[in-house]
């Protein structure tokens, strides 16, 4: 009964965010948990608000320790992914975070990466139209970006529904920090986000071809804005319509691809996506308007960077990968004010 | 199989919360929900986090629409909850989030509320010694307050082990904004409590009387404080040790207190509490030093004053009083970052 | 020696930092200042940062009040405006920071505003060019919005040169609290506003008009997000090139365009604006880049919303009407962190 | 005309704001500016806020570099500032924000901050009485430390007037992030601190004895924590009365202590201190009430700690010891919100 799940990164945010929802899972226990600099520490250090799995160890990060598990995830930096998943016995499932293997296509990897491609798995967002079966039936798994996901659950409704041009979008995508990860750098202290917003890797982030790639958008100016709060992806995603539609006609596009998720919810109208509403969820919160002045298609998308950008997502991947209904151990309702 | 809950007061901080509890809560089914200005409402357009739940109508609170329940939580401003329940069936058992049933002397809450005292219920902090088995058999419990049960677990141990003395006890206490409601004021505006922290109520909040009877104190100083994030407690409780104690002395009192309590947490030595560790939980994080130049004990004490503080310890005290495992559908990690 | 001015609608958040800029200013005596609801207050009441005027108590809002000033600075809500100015003697000079008189054209007023149109005033933003001359030569001046100066002063030289095409501009701006003012509503209590983005007035804001009528932009879609902090302005517009252009260029024409300003930074190549930079100050920074997939042009531009996007606009405006160096009295620095 | 005034450690949070505040001194003019990581950056590059010393280069940190200014300002890491101070020249007046010359008992020192004592020199808080006349005529100032200062003025007319008790003083003081400094750690990052409040160094504060050498206090338990915003400090300071005492008898020791003080305010009786309306002033906000449970005399304090709290005291001090009126260059308004 049940299934053995090892997480390899524990000691980064979405590491932590995995442990949590893990730790909650009714058919998942925990194998091995590993970290690189914190190897040897135990959970309490690390993620003082994991009280439950205080007294566990973290293990090196290596194949041995890992192999084991019925099920991996890898939450690693880019990069460090594809070495160690070649280490990993062919039986055992992986669920990758990292963008190692989200992209087919090496000259992308290389122009937004770079180094060497480790090949492309099957893309883990279910959600996408015929991805569900291709992720319960495979054994490596490539979760999306936080960004992408956030993006590409706004967009391609728009683009598989011919309602929206798949040339000239542009976007513009605030995060909170944990997006940014546990490495300590000045520019992420809390004296320097709080109070602030500032653009990074203004036109020129490595989510484009991924978002691309999946969604058949052929032009894509995409803005990364980093926003003074722990968690949150809130995205602005402008498209111009093939012909002039309203409002309704463009909810309905996004009512309609996502009538049967249990994670997607487009909300009443005149009510805009909050991320806060999303913190610590698996869902996702959609809006459309269409622009009184331009008349640009405007979909605004939110959630957890940490959750359905990362931790959850990758859950929800292994539950359709067991065989386990898609929504186990996943929370849909958000933790707010 | 299972309980039909209702909630009174369902549009406030802590009746969201106790929504977003009782949704995930295994043995219960969510009976009326009622609200005041928001009766008609659907949660969708009060709590949009509450997505599994959107479509629910708030009903005006009124004993009919109550009674149908095996418990009714009532999360009202305070002095509202006594006429309410007054109406209630007496089979219908109550968990009162508000103050009015938790003061047993009259003289106190006329000092500190003002208006007619509702009587006292049992006392709802099932970790006070011996109030465990009184929660179980009662009908009607008073849960405490949010500072309250901060520094009444701060504090408890150190009184009833005779470690410290009751004279002459000065707490520092500082709350996140949902301590202060839904109810829109300047002061409460982002704009007003960003960057920003503030002492209110202080040498004369009504959550003394309340501390002073759970533990036995006899002189309290309590200082409440603003501070700007949306959810949590710090309680920062000094007393004066009966004779000179060490830190390890102090530390074991806390850890005996606490041995067996599933939602109480002494950090490992050299570990503070804190606040965001236990956002969306039911946990307690507690700590003890002695102070180098006075030997006064300082125990920090940190929890969320929406979970442990409100709505997670009624859901606690509601399973005790429906014979449930205690922790039954109570989150124990905390979400963080 | 000197000047008297009043200030028309104090108890503001743009009122308050007028106040702030006023009590600083080396050639500026504070005749009367008036508020609404808060007439009969002292400063120290509704603004307790000002120490040094304390003791001042706010006049009701009347022509009476205001008339002994040799300039006005209306900061009243957007349509009472003009009912005031017309009152106050011609000798008065009077700058408005509301949006009453920025339009020219009545249709548009009535399209984004409601209501009668008061009529348009020579347009406060002196870095427009030609602008700098009307408004010294003018006797009554309206202000620009704050997403206005923001977006203006990003998208103008773009323009202007013809490096960009006024078609299809697509921006998306997020702005803290403080813009929001200091009515006591919901959702801009601290407990909901801190950790959350959302959109606002999506695809319909009211400075569209202003920004298009000051720059020329045929087109244009604008996002308005609500961030969580108290002020700034950080908005990212993106424009399509006329031709194949490289960020040197782009670069260049901004630098050109702001060489001789002294509140318009542009950021050396590879940083990016912070609304944190600019808090307190009459600052603006300015950085552009072109996007790596679509060649769009992305301009990000930083402002505090109550200082060059308010207060410290209108003061900048006064000191021309007056005959003062333009900088008199106007912060350039931020404060930080 | 004027000064030649040097910062060593111009690139830390205190030395930032000291830049601030000397681009805004109209009697100071900046020699040197040196930082030790960061020679040979611009202050573009490390405060981006400071757009009118945008191009200064940092110099590196050596007597060499600094001596040819009138008066330096050290604002180094503890520990550092004996040696270097020790190599520039007697005529050379020299203010330390640092801790290394406050404390008169090298023990005190060896057991606070451990390592070599370098010697007392005059202290640098003008509002204790006596102490403006010591500063005016000294070479060499300890400028106080930023929780000292805070409660030091809350305190010091309590003790100093005898209407309180120098034993058993209970302190409990939060800081904003920037009082952690510059240094980039895990726990600093925004993730973390935002939306959380955790003690630290509780017990064992090396303020204390600074705080009883300039109070006479006897005994001081001070628990310093860190609170979720950039800048300021809010100190609660209990004391037992010698007698029993009303709050306006407490509160006319603190006016008349500072009835002749330009920066220290005690608020209108029934308002509280606000840290953020102290935001980048030199000014302390005072209040304070008597404790109804226990008679306790409580006294909160604000203040910003890089303002009054580090460089705002540091330029009054040198202020005072170039013979320029007191409050020359100061902000006394805070700038909120």
């Amino acid at each position: 009964m049940g299934f053995r799940v090892a997480v390899a990164g524990a000691s980064g945010y979405a590491g932590g965010e995995l442990l949590r929802l893990l730790a909650g899972h009714p058919q998942f226990e925990l194998a091995a948990i590993t970290g690189h600099g914190t190897a040897g520490s135990t959970v309490a250090e690390v993620h003082p608000h994991l009280v439950t799995l205080a007294d566990r160890v973290l293990a090196p990060t290596t194949a041995a320790s890992l192999s084991g598990a019925d099920l991996v995830f890898l939450a690693l930096p880019h990069g460090q992914s594809g070495a160690l998943a070649a280490q990993l016995p062919a039986h055992v499932k992986v669920v990758d975070l990292g963008a190692d293997h989200r992209l087919t296509d090496p000259a992308q990897w290389a122009a937004y990466y770079g180094g060497e491609h480790a090949g492309a798995w099957t893309y883990g967002l279910p959600e996408l139209p015929g991805q569900r079966g291709l992720i319960s039936a495979a054994e490596r798994v490539a979760a999306t970006g936080c960004y992408a996901a956030t993006i590409i659950l706004a967009l391609d409704p728009l683009l598989a529904s011919g309602i929206a041009s798949p040339d000239d979008i542009v976007v513009v995508a605030a995060s909170g920090t944990s997006g940014a990860g546990t490495n300590a750098k000045k520019h992420l202290l809390g004296s320097e986000v709080m109070g602030d917003l500032t653009g990074y890797k203004v036109g020129a982030h490595q989510h484009v071809p991924e978002i691309k790639q999946a969604t058949g958008a052929r032009s894509l100016s995409m803005t990364p804005i980093l926003a003074p709060m722990p968690r949150g992806i809130l995205a602005t995603v402008t498209a111009k319509p093939m012909h002039r539609v309203t409002e309704d006609e463009v909810r309905d596009v996004l009512i309609a691809a996502y009538a049967e998720e249990p994670f997607v919810f487009v909300q009443k109208k005149g009510q805009q996506p909050h991320t806060a509403a999303t913190y610590g969820s698996n869902a996702v919160h959609l809006q459309a308007v269409v622009d009184l002045d331009s008349g640009r298609i405007i979909v605004t998308s939110a959630l957890d960077n940490l959750g359905k950008g990362a931790a959850g997502q990758a859950v929800q991947c292994a539950n359709l990968m067991l065989g386990l209904p898609e929504t186990t151990g996943l929370p849909i309702n958000g933790v707010a004010p």
